[in-house]
């Protein structure tokens, strides 16, 4: 899905041709790729049906540029594979900032706009370890866990898909985060510079988030909310889905408790997530968690005196040289873990 | 499980030879049920080894009579189903309050002791709804999750299994809610009048928990808790296991989310429960919860003109008769129910 060789630039006059198709009234993502079949290319689609001007697509590109921007289009080398197998991918975006970005892994922190604190540290936390491993953290730019997660990012790197204009601040109040970006991340937009984000524009943007990751993340996401829509299309697309847990008491966890029972997978920490990507897991000990007590050396000596054969604990604590006590703990512990079974008779035997 | 014809009374030397039998020092619920296999009886048992003087079990029945109680043998007709099948299922029980709740289905719930307020909310809201579908609550009478359980399924039926004798109050805060469960619910132990609670008596309580319940409700299990062992043990012993869900970022929760990823049962309200137990599901809404908003008169429209071929929304529109936002409101409602499909060409189509 990320390998294979590589692709050959898009003839020039075919690129246009697209960016042209695209930009026509009446002519959404669903209507460009069906033209593209129909007629076999953008070009021969101009030829046969009306579409934009070429001068206003000229008039866009300067738009662009002056954003320090470039027009990324269906079939160009750089348009990532993941985003480029959805029914519905966006014909054309505007991309400023770091294009590379889009070479790499990308996963997708996404949820509430009234997140919690507690949510925001957590977006904090898995944006920082997952860039660590190696992966761009997408997001939509929104208030709350998305700004969490993007601020996170930004020495790792991040891509912020906004619901306007790649020129349009929304909200206000990440004018400088969005600035940011622009400089050190990667700002995706299906919008044209200058067309403000309307709210039917949230849900397309929602699509191209996880359109382009290889799995996303909710947290706190609300019954019947945007973040839900995004986890459900993210299913539907065959991405991953991944769900910080939370209290039924709190209504901000209601679809996210939701989609856990639905079969999405249930994260406590990075390693819930980087275990299913097929990366190595973090060494980094999870947030206010108390660590693993690692085992110690009456586990090892118990441990060695365990097997698959039922064996007396009377035996084993004589065998070990260690009191009744300890091994009683050490052996609680590991029947917590799944690795002990006990038997008639005070006997116990490992799993 | 829980059906079959009555049950024929135990032969009274039997009884007695058993309650001496498990009186015996040395002589733990296996070895008990191990000696009854081997003796074929606990009255040929006692013929075979030493075992406790019937003196000492008269001076245990009267204390036990003091407290109005009486004592529960493994073999009496009232001795619960579900417990008589655990391997290590008490011989002999003390009973205080009212019998008669055994015969009923018993769930469990149990959870932390330094329980969050929303925690005890949780489990307060479970007891009373679970109690008014017809369960009995049992839980440990501990401080937290377990106190809030009895104390809301007071007036429906509640079980405290206590860790110490039945006499013996523990915690000393919850000495009225002991005294309440013993006049209008049922207290049982394993241990004789008398007998303080020591710490290893606690994880043998816990299995009484568990062994009495057809599901263990788990409300705050830290990891390596004492409600961790008990779900895990109540899954062994073939129990349904419930889990409220919580913040990653609270330890209070790291065993019961782990609990959800090893398979157990998120419970985000009762009807996640009432659902897996086979009875109908409770009318009261969930707390601290929006209702869903009922099906109105534009979505039964739409859901006319709709069926299982692809329509163009437009075309629903014009027979609808309802504004396009309309429409595309309802659609968005049933696509979140999983109940719509999108189709190429701005189709749709119910599943």
């Amino acid at each position: 899905m990320f390998d294979g060789p590589p692709k050959p630039e898009l003839d020039p006059a075919e690129r246009l041709a697209r960016i042209r198709l695209a930009r026509s009234p009446r002519i959404g993502p669903v209507s460009f790729h069906e033209a593209l079949a129909h007629f076999g290319s953008a070009a021969a689609a101009c030829r046969e049906i009306p579409v934009a001007p070429e001068a206003a697509i000229l008039r866009e590109q300067r738009a662009i540029e002056a954003l320090n921007g470039h027009f990324l289009v269906f079939g160009d080398p750089i348009y990532p594979d993941p985003l480029a197998q959805v029914l519905d991918a966006p014909p054309v975006l505007t991309a400023v900032g770091d294009p590379a970005l889009l070479a790499r892994p990308i996963l997708a922190i996404v949820g509430a706009r009234d997140a919690s604190a507690a949510g925001q540290r957590f977006a904090e936390h898995l944006a920082k370890a997952l860039g660590a491993a190696g992966f761009v953290i997408a997001s939509g730019l929104a208030r709350g866990i998305d700004t969490a997660a993007h601020r996170a990012a930004l020495p790792t790197g991040t891509v912020a898909v906004v619901a306007g204009g790649a020129d349009q601040i929304y909200p206000p109040q990440n004018a400088a985060l969005h600035r940011e970006i622009a400089a050190r991340g990667l700002i995706l937009a299906e919008s044209s510079p200058g067309v403000a984000p309307v709210a039917r524009a949230f849900p397309r943007r929602n699509r191209i988030v996880s359109g382009l990751a290889r799995g996303v993340v909710v947290i706190e996401a609300a019954e019947r909310s945007g973040s839900l829509i995004t986890a459900r299309r993210a299913a539907d697309q065959g991405r991953e889905v991944f769900v910080m847990p939370g209290s039924p008491m709190d209504a901000r966890h209601a679809g996210s408790n939701s989609l856990i029972r639905d079969g999405a997978i249930l994260v406590r920490d990075e390693n819930d997530i980087l275990s299913v990507m097929g990366l190595p897991h973090s060494t980094r000990q999870p947030v206010d968690k108390a660590s693993r007590k690692s085992d110690n050396i009456h586990t090892a000596k118990v441990l060695e005196a365990l097997g698959s054969t039922p064996t007396a604990v009377d035996e084993l604590v004589r065998r070990c040289q260690v009191s009744a006590a300890t091994v009683a703990e050490v052996l609680l512990a590991l029947e917590l873990e799944g690795r002990l079974e006990r038997h008639r008779g005070n006997k116990v035997s490992l799993i």
